[in-house]
C-alpha cells in the first residue's frame, strides 16, 4: 500500500513507522517546515516534501495527521488525488472531508496513546479506532490498521468524540496530578523517584479494578484534619484551588 | 518480635500480614469494632481485642493504624506499655507521640502506597519511610521495615507530609480522573476498557520521563477549538469547572 503522510509530529511519526515496519510503503512525508519533513522522511525512506504541489496524487491513502485547529483549512488547500483521505484525530468527525470531496473517498484511523518523540511504544498494543464513509473504505482502513495493531475497533465520529475527551481526563489531567506531586516534592527537596511505586500501582488498580472503587486517601473518607494540614502546606493559590475542587469531587462521587 | 496492631483496616491488614509472613509474632489486632479485631487476627494468628483493657502490655511494638483524626485521643486512651509506639500515617508528625509520653519511644513506619482490601500487594515492592525518637528505636523500626520491604527510607516528619501531599495528587486525584474518564464514556456507553492501554502506558511514561516532559493533549499545544468542543460535550457544570481549571494548570506549567 502507498501511502502519503500529511504532517511530521509524534502521531505521524509513530503511526508512519509502524505502517513501514508491517510492510507499507510511506511514499511521501508532507510538512510545512521542510526540516520536519526530512526528519521524519529520512526514518521511513520517503520523500520529504514541504509544497504542496510536490504532492504524489496517486497514492493509496493519505493520512492527515496535523493539529486538530489547522485540519479544517488545510483539507480545502489539497489538490485531487486518488486514493483514501484519512486523518487520525480524536475529537474530529469524519464529516470534516465532506467540505473538499475526495473521489477516493475518506475515513479515520485513530490511534487512542500519548505519543512523545523521545519514547518508543510498541504500537501493536495501542487501540486503534476507524471508520469509513463506505463500507469498502472502512475494510480498507481496518485491514491496514490490523497490520499494525492487534486492537482495532470500528467507532462512530460521536463515541469518538467522547472518547477523547475521556482520553484527557485519562491521559493528559492524570499526568498533570504527576507534574504537581513532582513540584510539591521539590519544594522539599524530595526525589519524584519516591512516588515511583505509587504511580505504577496506581495503574495497575485500574487495569483490574474499577476507578471508583480503587479510591482511597483523604477525600474519600472525608477526613478533614489531612485535608486541612494539606490545604496549609500548599503555597499556590490555584493549586489549593485544584485540591479542594478535586477533593470535593471525589467526595461527591463516593456514593 | 511481638506485635500488637492497634487498628485493622487496609494499611494494618496488608502491614500485620507481610510481617507475618515475614516472622514477625503479631500477637494481638485491636479494633474497637469486635467483627473487624477477629477478621485480620484470623489472618495473622494473633488475639482480637476490642477492649484496651485487654491489650497485651508486654510487647516490643505497638503499630497504631487508625484515621489520622482518631489517632490524637486514642493515643492519651492507652495504658503504659513496654516497647516502641508506632504509627503509620503520613500526614501526622512523629511528635504526636509527645502528648502521652511512652517509655519504650516511639516512631513512625510509614508504607507509601494505595492500600484496598480486595487487591493483594507485593509488601516487597513497597517504599516505607520510617522515623524514630532516638536512633536505638530508628534502628529497629528500620530493621523491621526491611524484612517486608525492599525499599526502606529514614525521612523526617516535615518532608513525610509534603511526600503525603505528593501521593495525594500523584495517587487519590490522579485515579479520580480515571473516575471522571469513565463517567465521559459511560454517557455514550463505551466501556472503559477502551481506555486501559492509554492509563497503563500514562504511567508507564513517567516511570521513566519527568512529567512535565510526557505532558501531551490539547491544553499543554493550546488547541482552543478541542478544549472548546470538549466542554461542550461535558454536561456536568462541577466537571466542566475541573476541565477548565486542570487545563488553565497545563498551560501555565508548560513554559
Amino acid at each position: 500500500m502507498k501511502i502519503v503522510f500529511i504532517g511530521s509530529g509524534n502521531v505521524a511519526t509513530h503511526m508512519a513507522m509502524a505502517l513501514k515496519n508491517a510492510g507499507s510503503h510511506i511514499i511521501q512525508i508532507f510538512s510545512r517546515t521542510d526540516t520536519h519533513a526530512h526528519l521524519l522522511a529520512n526514518k521511513v525512506s520517503a520523500e520529504p516534501i514541504s509544497d504542496l504541489n510536490n504532492l504524489n496524487r496517486e497514492a493509496d491513502l493519505y493520512i492527515f495527521s496535523l493539529n486538530d485547529d489547522i485540519l479544517p483549512s488545510f483539507i480545502k488547500m489539497m489538490p485531487n488525488t486518488t486514493g483514501i483521505w484519512a486523518h487520525t484525530a480524536g475529537s474530529v468527525p469524519m464529516n470534516l472531508f465532506k467540505e473538499r470531496l475526495n473521489r477516493g473517498g475518506y475515513g479515520v484511523i485513530y490511534p487512542l496513546q500519548t505519543f512523545s518523540k523521545e519514547r518508543e511504544l510498541d504500537f501493536t498494543k495501542i487501540s486503534v479506532f476507524v471508520e469509513g464513509d463506505i463500507s469498502e473504505n472502512e475494510t480498507t482502513l481496518l485491514s491496514l490498521a490490523r497490520t499494525i495493531s492487534d486492537d482495532v475497533k470500528l467507532l462512530d465520529s460521536e463515541s469518538r468524540k467522547y472518547l477523547h475527551l475521556a482520553a484527557v481526563f485519562a491521559n493528559n489531567f492524570a499526568n498533570h496530578m504527576f507534574t504537581l506531586a513532582n513540584e510539591v516534592l521539590s519544594e522539599r527537596g524530595v526525589a519524584f523517584d519516591a512516588l515511583r511505586p505509587l504511580i505504577a500501582e496506581t495503574a495497575a488498580k485500574v487495569l483490574e479494578m474499577e476507578p471508583k472503587k480503587a479510591q482511597t486517601g483523604p477525600a474519600i473518607r472525608l477526613d478533614e484534619k489531612v485535608i486541612n494540614n494539606h490545604l496549609e502546606l500548599i503555597k499556590d493559590d490555584k493549586i489549593k484551588e485544584i485540591y479542594t475542587i478535586l477533593s470535593e469531587s471525589i467526595n461527591r462521587h463516593s456514593s
